[in-house]
């Protein structure tokens, strides 16, 4: 007897309230791979934070941005004075599948709160790659490319990673039934599954974090994640997301 | 023919526009010491930051608090679970004297920008500690009190203190005027001299500062700052800081 | 067919050169759960660094230790000056299962770099606990003990988790051999399966690990490499050492 | 009467003892400025670490280096892969300006202890600036060069600041001799008077500290101290500070 593990695409988590629903139609969440998605859930960040606190070196504020004001910008940007970026901060819901929050877990000048699989059951929810996402690796080491594969070998490879996601998670629950602690039952729980977290970031951090992760050389499951994140920013910080652009894409 | 260094208290920068003003008369600023202040510009906090934080361990979010989160709060306080108070955000602009903001910056999990004595003229504003802070040392290493000084003596150190600020700052002028580098004219600069800066942190941090810096331990100059910063802190995030006041104020 | 999964306990890596062998030898590894490892790879770390950055204080430092200096020592500890015990460094080469490089990696102020999966094959080690270690959880949230199973429960369940891991490693090798992408391949694999990365650290960042991981709230699993990550500091700084567990194992 | 403010070039600290010489003749310590220096005191740092730290992606560590190795380092630092040079630790005792150490602290992935006026009398060393440093700043914000000023004007800038320094040790002394706190009396103090500090580091926050710091565009008392560090860089990473010149001095 199958699992009911869901491999339909869907960003509702087990026992969700309505704010889910509500950030998606606010424009505040979009929805990322099959059950994933990244979540605005407030910040403290504009362009003038960003103006101000470069400013300050020349004790001086203001309230407003001035048409110069973006030249400012630019030139930080360039130059590579990084502190001014920090004076904001931006705070996400994300649900993705470990082997993505694992990556984003490196990045150390941030903020982060995790699902734990020690306190609460997780979720018959794994990560099927789309068949357009089923890749073979061209290449060597340092200078690899993706190509899709071949329609049935696509469609193969998603049989297979669902039958073991079926079987792992059954394990699971029947070592869960049986009394086994949940920190010993998860050990058989493949890295495809979801998790969720909380994580605050300031505008130089994120820029570090964009600079690696929406990037051609990246995963692309994570990439997904970062362009959703990077939408955001554009929206809260545009003049400050279009210096970073136009530094190719280097963090200051 | 003695400098025109200003030693009444004043917290109005030279030049500053009216936003100084508003900030006071909003209850964003708070004076300190003679020309000193703390001003709050903008924050991402509230308590249920903290709940959220904490409550996405168990893949749940809410909405509002509810009575039952204050305990929550203080459990992870108890406790030392510190990352849930990290997904928040306060923003000052701080006004200090040099010896005040060189404590402030060993805080390395923060933001700063500050005033640059290398791009702009400083002011002649220097701390003079008023009559009842003029203070003898008690005691020996690891274990010091300060007892104050009487009036003769304490106005007697003003006297001198004032002196060599007057001079200093005649000095610094006379090399700009001769067209020395401001980086260079600095050098006799008194460490009682005020400078600016933003400073951009979260609640876990804060507390860190708080425990360390709002203490009899710290020097009575930037526990006034602490103090300042911390009456900011208890308006946004009252439920925090109580938990933190009521765990001896030891940071999670 | 059954896969070659390795479940009895060996720290040998696949392809290892001599240098494991010889690190045991050496005193300098110690093995952990059925595959795993802390090798100690070296240090620049002793007592004296914690008593040399205190006394740059008082302008004052030495070259060697002496009686006195170990009171020095546990003041810091106990008055929570921490900086004194960051002056120094331990390298570790470790290898531990992914449920433990996660909760491991959660410490920010640390430096890891990790065995990646995108660009070589993971070898096919998984963590099976062993029959003492099946446990089941009691009690309530925020206040859980573990006890042990009966015998034959302890056994279905290695049973349980061995065929998981089996199945899961044919899984992803027939993808491998299809020509899937490693990254993509990767999917199937269980958080129990064996990574490997260097940590880099200093005395005080340890301390609040070991606070934290080498103590009854936490998971077993990682508990057992903090307690062979203790090992190697109290060989490198005993003195410290005594102070960190007589100050209640509190990290400054 | 004037106070023996010492003007001439020395590094020998008041009541130093024989190790600041010997660290001189072991070739561990550069003067810099005219008091101060920079002393290596420890390491645990070879270009090994980072083909190691490297390596371990490939779940594959060495004993010593190989040819091809340095390409590998240079691969690193081209594609700003930065966390393979964080295995590694140096440790200084350096002695500067205070408005040099405030540069040399904003740097935050660092450890610091510093000399506290709070606790022990500063000693009578001010920075006076060689005549030939004594500049004068020509262009606009952003785009400053420095010029020598004509011999006179050295001089004289060189007399105003002595007479400055002189006249607030003088007051120091009083003060403290009346039994104002010493943290209460060094409110006089210039910011040209030398502190002394320890300082510990990776290699990858040293190469973002010699990118900015020994930079045309660092302050030329704070570029000197970069220098002398960067002699102890190429001194025990030679590969790696190799590679770090070829990359423009980028940090990766």
């Amino acid at each position: 007897m199958a699992v009911d593990v869901r491999t339909e695409p869907t960003v509702q988590p087990e026992g969700a309230s309505d704010h889910i629903a509500a950030a998606e139609a606010a424009g505040d969440l979009i929805r990322v791979l099959d059950h994933g998605f990244v979540r605005f859930t407030g910040a403290m960040a504009d362009d003038l934070s960003v103006v101000n606190a470069a400013r300050v070196s020349f004790a001086d504020t203001r309230e407003e941005m001035s048409e110069r004001d973006g030249g400012l910008i630019r030139f930080l940007m360039r130059e590579r004075h990084g502190t001014p970026f920090e004076h904001n901060s931006f705070r996400f819901h994300i649900k993705a599948p470990i082997f993505v929050a694992r990556e984003h877990m490196r990045h150390r000048t941030n903020s982060f709160n995790e699902w734990s699989a020690r306190y609460s059951k997780l979720e018959p929810q794994f990560y099927l790659p789309a068949a357009e996402d089923v890749r073979t690796q061209v290449g060597k080491p340092g200078d690899y490319t993706f190509d899709p594969v071949d329609p049935d070998t696509a469609e193969q490879t998603r049989e297979a990673q669902r039958a073991v996601y079926e079987g792992a998670y059954r394990t699971y629950e029947q070592l869960l039934e049986r009394g086994i602690a949940k920190e010993v039952a998860r050990n058989v729980l493949p890295v495809a599954i979801y998790t969720q977290y909380f994580w605050t970031v300031n505008a130089r951090s994120m820029m570090n974090f964009l600079s690696l992760r929406a990037a051609e050389t990246a995963q692309r499951e994570i990439r997904r994640y970062a362009e959703a994140v990077e939408v955001f920013f554009a929206r809260e910080m545009p003049i400050t997301h279009a210096a970073f652009v136009a530094n190719d894409r280097r963090a200051p």
